[in-house]
């Protein structure tokens, strides 16, 4: 076994001493980069890219060349599992992911299998190894998936959604279906993600990006509930380590406390909640990933150190603190930017991790 | 004077004993009323329907004709004040609100007039006047603006936005410059604000629906100081009565008690935050108005009359709410659900008022 040379993310999300706050960037294998956009112009579309391993590790890899980032990400898409339950997915120019087949009726539901994550998703796991392999050791790898929620979305709506009429609809009238539906995501997201660890994911990541649309009753029902049971299945030591889990809920702000109480080691926050506050509210329970503002990345180098120093400060002193945006990057953002941000986390977090 | 036969809107916002909770709907006059699609038709574009007083005043009526609303809102929109500085605001079709002339530089900024409202902007006072003469005191008429940093998005971008790029880097790099357009769009918005009182408007609400695309600190600095610089610029008494002010920030859950200490009489609230939450964290101090899903409207009639009993429950007893959505009603729903809703609050809010 590799020795892991760059352990600070997996300090951090144990709220164990580390020299300096670790960083990474959502999607920072993404179209931000000119080297990303060529590989991506080379496979054709974004789904060949998904699913042909060499490609999505290339990818991968490529903003770890560029910038002294503390992690891998896993290049991949959430919709990887409704595909591989038959879905059929397909990306249009502009459009956004597609599904051929979406999810409306009962019979749709019962007919969905739990794929095999070494037969269907293969291609992810084969990604995963050679990454792995890639890496040697550099830093960690990251796996993730989307939360059932979240999911469930695409695959009612049959893609994106601006008012969410199909999958609320279904959970307002359906409520009996809808936890069904819910129920063989939470089995296939956990069977994926615990195949992600044993191919070598080193910490984990679960995206609720669209559990801020609810409630705070239906969060907990719809949501919260069948996160919650993946973390609680989740294969949490491997290879002597323990593999921390990052729970995600864009917009979730409100709910960091149940969110916390779901057994994950860490929680992504966005920007609209002071890191500060967070760390306040969850206490001791959890490290927190985040939460710089994507269009930060807009300004000028010297505001954005302004604005990195302003959030090291706001979570202050001792470990527990992964630097993040609180979103995905933005694709016209200036990789000359994300350097100074990955510099400024380094350069402005030492002082916070003296004894 | 005409008396006013139906104060509930108005005694509730005050936190003043009701027999039922008031209910209306965030655009509750538009697109999804055929008879609101026939008068646009008739009126060829967008624009037209909201610089003609004749026609604002009749779809602004044709809800209360439908539904016993205990409020009117003026038809309008919120762009009219930047369309009156001299951006030539335009829609095209799917395209959402443009303007030709957008905002970028410190000229373009410094060049801002404030429009006076009974010139340029005398189509919407005589709208006002329309409507009002129009009710005849049958329920209040609700008058509205948005607030100047959700104007200062669209000034800047010229339009909507996914990331607020161009307004984010001005408010990022250029902080002077941008409080000088927020300045001058709280001036704006004031005397547009007072003039609709004057000329009638009966309650007032400022519409916040980009503030919450902003960090803590960003939203108190750039959206909320100014609201509240608005708020205390009000005329407060017209015609012997108390003219209460809602503040509504969409995605602001986070942040009603500093909403509430503004001086506003009530906070709009979206389906993300309990209200009987909501209620504990402001205490007496205001009133909330919401806070139902928009998307509960593609549910069954039972399934919705159960939501709206959840959130009564929630508030609990005594007066202080004001039911509505939590966001503008969807152009797809069922005229015949929000007749449901409208039924529902006024059936089962009863009990909750007995002294």
């Amino acid at each position: 076994m590799i020795e892991l040379k760059n352990d600070r993310l997996l300090r951090a999300l144990l709220r164990q001493p580390v020299d300096v706050t670790p960083v990474w960037i959502m999607r920072q294998a993404g179209r931000y980069l000119p080297e990303y956009r060529a590989v991506r112009e080379q496979a054709g579309d974004f789904k060949t890219l998904c699913t042909t391993p060499e490609l999505a590790c290339e990818v991968t890899l490529q903003p770890l060349r560029r910038f002294p980032l503390d992690a891998a990400i896993l290049f991949s898409d959430i919709l990887t599992i409704p595909d591989a339950m038959g879905l059929e997915l397909y990306f249009t120019e502009g459009e956004g992911p597609q599904f051929r087949k979406p999810v409306r009726t009962a019979a749709d539901v019962d007919a969905l299998p739990v794929p095999d994550p070494e037969v269907e998703l293969r291609y992810v796991m084969d990604a995963v190894r050679l990454v792995r392999r890639e890496l040697n050791g550099k830093v960690p790898l990251i796996g993730f998936a989307g939360s059932p929620w979240t999911l469930a979305t695409y695959m009612v709506e049959g893609g994106g959604s601006k008012d969410f009429g199909l999958v609320k609809r279904m959970m307002f009238d359906q409520p009996a279906l809808m936890h069904r539906l819910l129920d063989v995501l939470a089995d296939a997201v956990t069977a994926y993600l615990n195949a992600q660890v044993a191919a070598g994911a080193q910490a984990l990541m679960l995206f609720d990006t669209w559990g801020g649309v609810l409630t705070p009753r239906d969060y907990r029902a719809f949501s919260l509930q069948y996160m919650e049971r993946i973390v609680r299945g989740l294969t949490r030591e491997h290879e002597g380590r323990r593999v921390p889990v990052i729970l995600f809920t864009k917009n979730g702000g409100q709910w960091l406390e149940v969110m916390a109480a779901t057994g994950c080691d860490a929680l992504g926050v966005d920007w609209t909640t002071d890191l500060g506050d967070a760390r306040m509210r969850v206490g001791n329970s959890v490290a927190l990933q985040g939460n710089m503002d994507p269009s930060v990345l807009y300004a000028s180098a010297e505001r954005i150190r302004h604005e990195v120093g302003t959030i090291l400060e706001s979570y202050g002193n001792g470990s527990g603190h992964v630097f993040n945006l609180g979103h995905g990057i933005h694709q016209h953002a200036d990789p000359e930017r994300v350097a100074v941000v990955v510099d400024a986390v380094h350069d402005l977090s030492r002082p916070y991790h003296q004894a």
